[in-house]
């Protein structure tokens, strides 16, 4: 077990300097504490509280993310995750997390510097600074829908996709549906490119075509789902699987604006089943991530990655719900 | 809740006649009984001890695979699985699975009529006959390397595969090796295809050419290695990843017989660290699965199974053990 006095004989300062400094005293400079910090982690300390299991606390760190109310992707992750802490004891604080935070503070000092023992974190793309660190991060961190290689602190919690895909693409084709687009949503996202992949194998399952032109990258404002549906429109797709239920509703909205009917022009699947989808005009067809369940094996998850089990991942199955947005494909 | 009576009603028949069935009682007919447990497993029916969380006990089913004493593959999974269900008030049974009792009985019914609440099940090949019951059960089941699709009561756990194979190839590639054979194991075994797969994509990743003839498939007695190594030598294979420790020993005893030298002639790479691993001459670098931590993590899996989350796969990080058996590649 690393001790303040193993942290303090490395940097050749005294046992109190360090305390001062895991303690965020105000009487040592910010560029020692940081120094402090970061041999702390480098050495693997764990915080006193860490280590006798008692007032521990784990962090949620939220970005890109909405989870305030009820009808928001992340509110029954935060839920599930709160409910499992709280029968193992575990204390959890919320943190949004802004670009400007990622920008001065490392990811691992952070967290012990907050006295965290680990943490969940939600919605990070690829483009965050943080999300490099995970890579080599020493601190238990669950991370959703991304995952890391190699590093046995870190692990990946979220759907499986390739039986995802074969769900929607399955019950396209029974519908008749050969030429189907796909809208990805945020390139930069892991989740995107594993979603496209397991779309991707879907189809070439069913003998399908995958044609580029009708997978569409974008985050799925108004405008930008108007400029994607055209091209898809001229290759003739007559349904559309969604990365998410927002994207597919803005889908739904912009062809009625343009004259298509869902379904009986066009189908449309989305993803997650948020609250939002049981009342778009038609109710969506969807895949169900059950978000609960994801926030309450995040925090077992996490539990066993603080007692060194390195999970790498773990991911849950999906479910198919079948509202009006699809219907038998016209014919062309 | 599914009850007694429920079951009495749908067949018509008396709710004494269901308890006997379900307690295994003698003054029944055998095909009243399986139809009673049929029944009762169709509709989801849960022994009284499931509900109520008392006496509660799982199986862990065994097929192919030694685990009576430490030095076997299955000692430190046993080992961890009843830790773990200890710390939760779980009973365990082991049960050595007969192709005979696969024959005669379905696996559901097998668990409900020994009070079974779910089954860890290790060592299954896909000819297993209650292999491809897995893709029906409706009772909670943990499989170790052996992934059912859409079946939200059956859970897989796992070493990562990809990055496994990852770390085996990336070391063989410092060490100049660019010709590598891979001896599969059982090519009727999901795990081999997976650990195939990862194998063609990390040497891929490596910029190497995977060559067919180098990728064998078999049981690995000394006789069918011998075989088997002289088709990957013809082809001047500087190195050998193997499935497991066993093949890997049995590849090392072997090439020692036709003099060929390991390291020096060729590196030899196993699978698993088992205690075997660390005895050869030379001893064995390979890839670890700590075995314990899949024990107490299949627990875990299975215990939420119970409380229907419907978790679909549980991986955990490997980890390179270099030892002996590798070297430099020699000049050919």
């Amino acid at each position: 077990m690393v001790t303040i006095k193993n942290i303090a004989d490395s940097l050749n300062i005294s046992t109190s300097t360090v305390s001062k400094a895991l303690n965020d005293a105000t009487d040592i400079s910010a560029e020692l504490r940081q120094a402090v910090l970061e041999k702390a982690v480098e050495m693997g300390y764990t915080t006193k509280s860490s280590r006798k299991k008692i007032n521990r606390k784990l962090a949620v760190l939220i970005k890109n993310m909405a989870y305030g109310t009820q009808k928001d992707f992340g509110y029954n992750i935060l839920l599930g995750f709160r409910q499992a802490a709280m029968n193992r004891d575990w204390n959890v604080e919320v943190v949004d997390v802004t670009r400007d935070l990622m920008v001065n503070e490392k990811y691992d000092t952070y967290l012990l510097k907050h006295g965290f023992s680990g943490a969940f974190c939600l919605g990070f793309t690829l483009r965050d600074p943080w999300t490099t660190q995970f890579q080599t991060s020493q601190m238990p961190t669950v991370l959703l829908d991304n995952f890391v290689s190699e590093n046995p602190h870190v692990a990946c919690i979220g759907t499986e996709n390739t039986e995802s895909m074969e769900y929607a693409i399955q019950h396209l084709v029974m519908l008749h549906h050969r030429r189907i687009a796909f809208f990805c949503g945020e390139a930069h996202s892991r989740v995107s490119q594993d979603r496209l992949d397991a779309f991707e194998r879907a189809m070439e399952a069913q003998g399908l075509k995958v044609h580029n032109e009708m997978i569409l990258f974008g985050d799925y404002l108004t405008p930008e789902v108007r400029n994607h549906l055209a091209p898809a429109f001229e290759k003739n797709a007559t349904a559309i699987v969604c990365a998410n239920d927002i994207i597919a509703a803005n889908v739904i909205d912009e062809c009625v604006r343009c004259g298509r009917r869902v379904p009986e022009d066009v189908s449309v699947i989305g993803f997650d089943d948020i609250p939002l989808a049981s009342i778009t005009e038609p109710p969506l067809t969807t895949i169900r991530q059950n978000r609960k369940n994801i926030g309450m094996l995040a925090m077992t998850v996490l539990s066993e990655l603080c007692d060194h089990v390195p999970i790498a991942l773990v991911q849950i199955r999906p479910q198919l719900i079948i509202r009006g947005s699809t219907a038998k494909a016209p014919e062309l």
